[in-house]
């Protein structure tokens, strides 16, 4: 069985456990959804479907690429039902006789308007949309990386690795001069890696912009590693994977108020780190790296980390917030980055993608705060 | 009046129309809504409340963007709600003084399962998720691009030709061979001429690729307008609005086959061209196109084109299916893309951005097919 099939049967004993007679999963514009990816190969654009008598159909915009990447026992392409989802929801189970009346179970983040319409046009089956179902299932799983996805993770984060000492290099000898040499420059290396791409836009922020969390726009022709803070914030897409690493780039002279960011941002890394252990609450560690913060008057304005898979931010997620009941876990793969930013000095941060295994934490990328 | 404050007037006169006391926006990962930057300025991840009393109320990630680039009557950060929507609009709303027991209109697309909790924990509104009301009329007038929109696009289009033509000069003298180079290049010329970046990942596919309609990935490091047929798909986004063009690159020795294509997808967009009138129904000319590759035998596997605005893909959609019922109408600017795929031979497509005037049709793009 090959690691494709092993993920769908956990979800075929899944849906069997709830008596769930089949599931429909839907990746498309403005509704991404990697569990289709996760499950069969196909990078996208398509519909899912799996029955409790573990079947598993595609339903592909593109039959073309299915062909090449799709693991599936049928494939129909979107067409023949119109391009319309709930068509080739009836269509399907029809097809594959889903006995009227059993239980099929959509996207949890269905909207209002369309679960109204499938409940209306669906009158055969008793259509779900709900939290703690099948889709939630999911969603767990792909927070626990099996063995084909931290092979991968492993891969990406040499190629990851590769890159920063380039940029390093190339930053410190003044081949790359603005943020969009930069993030350029990645998106090359990633390409000539055989990368399918970067995992989100590059952010490159030089001195004057690197208060902003996130700068607008994410890379212009402004200079690149000028005195003061730089922000570089990028991710490598690997196999579907990807990476978030980000290098603070630090060139004198510095301010005193310069030099306590990039003291306390590595501070808060480290203890981030050594809190990290497999069972751990992920919001106590966000809450530690915030009391760090705090103690020196000072907020970071946002979350110390996420996890990261085939979505850039996905389970778990380091935040300090009441309602995160998340516990760090083996098998998990998730960022810490901890960041100050100040409108007048500007903004630092130090991120790393980091392993949890059984028997420790392992930091796949070396990100660092490079001083020129 | 600026044209962020008159296109919110206009959305206070629909309000009074229709006694809705405050209208809820929300742009964040996974559910962009351009209607923000459209009625505000702020780029994004937001929430963003209009009152009946005319008040326009930005709650926003980023305060310091926000002190940028918003213009509203008043700015709260989102991290005085704990980053919670539902927690934001009761708060607004008791700030405001919204009346008690009136109607406040959420996103359309609100997920089932965000609306029920709405609806139990803000029990002092009645609270609307619907089609039909506030956030459809702000994107049917967001269809029709108003002075200040029209004047942006002019300047994006004049962008967006030049570098076509520096990109036909570059790969006729062979300086861009990969694909990664084609696509880095526009990456770099766009950013160099005060572009936010590209609207889309550029798509860029050799002949050996062209053949899927969105090849995967969408640039690599493999050569680009070698012998056949190549497709260079991309767009610049330009204060906020983005272009969308496409380039088939033709290298002879072709087949007849391949001429065979090119032939009738230019025949394709002439014939849409020609059709395109104030008024006329979108798909009406989807169909006639269609007509026209059906009686050589031959489909197209995507729709005939789309508007453009701060989203790459909106109204109106030049669809030709039963559910389209929309019209082309004076002040729309949208996409003609004709194109013919085949896993033998390659694609091709040609793709310009149309301005539909009071006057008659404005081609404001100019890309081609280009013969080597």
């Amino acid at each position: 069985m090959n690691y494709l099939e092993s993920r769908r049967d956990r979800i075929y004993d899944r849906m069997a456990q709830e008596g769930i007679a089949m599931v429909m999963f839907e990746d498309a514009e403005g509704r991404r959804d990697p569990a289709i990816r996760w499950l069969t190969g196909q990078p996208g654009d398509a519909l899912l479907f799996l029955t409790a008598v573990r079947q598993a159909v595609l339903v592909p915009w593109d039959i073309n690429m299915a062909t090449v990447y799709a693991d599936t026992d049928l494939c129909i392409p979107y067409a023949e039902f119109g391009h319309q989802s709930i068509q080739a929801l009836r269509g399907t189970a029809e097809f594959l006789k889903v006995p009227y009346g059993s239980r099929i179970e959509i996207p949890m983040d269905t909207s209002y308007r369309t679960f109204l319409q499938f409940v209306e046009e669906v009158t055969d089956f008793d259509v779900l949309c709900r939290g703690g179902g099948v889709h939630e299932a999911v969603r767990e799983l792909r927070a626990i990386k099996d063995e084909e996805e931290i092979r991968i993770y492993r891969q990406a984060s040499e190629i990851t690795n590769e890159i920063i000492d380039l940029l390093e290099d190339s930053i410190r000898s003044e081949i790359l001069r603005t943020e969009t040499d930069v993030a350029l420059f990645i998106e090359a290396a990633a390409r000539a890696r055989e990368c399918e791409g970067t995992g989100f836009e590059t952010l490159a922020a030089g001195p004057e912009r690197s208060f902003g969390i996130h700068a607008f726009p994410p890379y212009t022709s402004a200079a690149f590693a000028g005195p003061g803070l730089s922000i570089l914030d990028f991710g490598l897409k690997f196999r579907g994977y990807t990476t978030d690493v980000t290098l603070t780039v630090v060139r004198p002279p510095l301010t005193r108020q310069q030099e306590r960011l990039l003291s306390l941002t590595e501070r808060a890394y480290k203890l981030a780190l050594s809190m990290v252990t497999d069972g751990v609450e992920a919001r106590e560690v966000a809450a530690a790296t915030d009391a760090l913060f705090g103690k020196s008057r000072k907020a970071m304005p946002h979350a110390l980390g996420h996890g990261i898979g085939l979505e850039a931010h996905e389970a778990p997620f380091l935040r300090n917030r009441s309602d995160n009941a998340s516990r760090l876990q083996a098998g998990m793969v998730f960022t810490l980055e901890p960041g100050l930013y100040d409108p007048a000095h500007g903004g630092c941060r130090l991120e790393n993608d980091i392993l949890l295994t059984g028997s420790g934490v392992e930091v796949l990328t070396r990100a660092r705060i490079i001083r020129l």
